[in-house]
């Protein structure tokens, strides 16, 4: 008789269960993912450092998912860019975590290693200390704004028959397929573009 | 003997309690609703067009705080630019509402007002038809991503004490206070000034 091959419960099921609950209810608790893996709520605490320490488990997660050789491009504009566009990719997979993952204090290792590395290319390149943060945290509302808006539904604006807004009727009917993408490609162009421009005036 | 003054339940005390429950919640069903209304869920299906309806008089009632007489301003970018500012303070006053906001159809008639208004304001300055809605899904991107980083808390990045992100904990005590708000404004200009480009290239 060995040990079952499949532990009942490690980090790696407890993640999933909560992410899979977030991604459904846009919530999670430690009783509700105890339930669902059969389980005491003790156990679950048992793995993980709280509740805390579970969001971290699902920020790592669904930001293992961000290519991290985008900041490997060059130059840097395209580095920030492929960035942004992997990023919003990874978030779109699980708009529901959004919210939660915005309004917790970011503590995983992998995660804060990414905004090391942002910071450290925005630094190389000649933006000033106290500007990178926000920078970086205008391009994460962009990307996570666009991200949410990925969840829209297709007829995101429903008229009436006898509708008071004939123009916004027009411009509805003019908009073809992706608008969700070409307004990140719009937004992202604009402030990559914004932030070059900020540079070069520093250097001129 | 009168009709009792205030009735028991009314359009105006559902929304209040449907936004109530996502200001706690980031959720809310109807029979939620009916139990803190004190009233059975089927006399709640009565005042409104089921979840949906409820859906869409919350919208009403979060977006009756942005200032329309923004579009009065002139020039046109200067109305757009206090539009955004004006619609990201009301969502800011209701985070946990964007996610469900922006995944429900638009049909509240004030609201879809608010858009023919931009629609118009857009057009008149040359914008083309086919790209008036992209130019403010961008910006709305950008002011909802930025209303839900207003909702994070103060310290957003927790380092450990032996940190292996050097570079971002110096950017981050390089930060001042305000980081939210910089980095909209930063977003906010960049994206305006690229719109006002655009239209520049068109008449030259």
């Amino acid at each position: 008789m060995g040990r079952p091959r499949t532990p009942l419960l490690d980090r790696e099921r407890i993640t999933t269960t909560a992410l899979e609950l977030i991604d459904e209810k846009g919530e999670f608790s430690v009783p509700q993912m105890a339930r669902r893996l059969g389980v005491q709520t003790g156990s679950v605490y048992h793995h993980v450092d709280g509740r805390g320490g579970v969001v971290e488990l699902v920020r790592e997660r669904v930001c293992a998912a961000i290519d991290s050789a985008a900041f490997d491009v060059e130059p840097w504009d395209a580095a920030m860019t492929a960035w942004a566009r992997s990023y919003r990719a990874a978030f779109a997979a699980h708009p529901r975590a959004i919210p939660l993952l915005m309004t917790s204090p970011v503590r995983a290792p992998k995660v804060l290693e990414h905004y090391e590395r942002a910071v450290r290319l925005l630094l190389g390149v000649g933006f000033a200390m106290a500007e990178v943060m926000t920078v970086i945290t205008a391009l994460e509302n962009l990307v996570l704004g666009s991200a949410l808006d990925l969840a829209a539904p297709e007829t995101m604006w429903e008229l009436p028959d006898d509708t008071t807004t004939p123009r916004l009727a027009e411009a509805l009917a003019a908009v073809g397929t992706g608008r969700a993408d070409a307004a990140f490609e719009l937004a992202l162009g604009a402030f990559i573009g914004h932030a070059r421009a900020l540079l070069d005036a520093k250097e001129a």
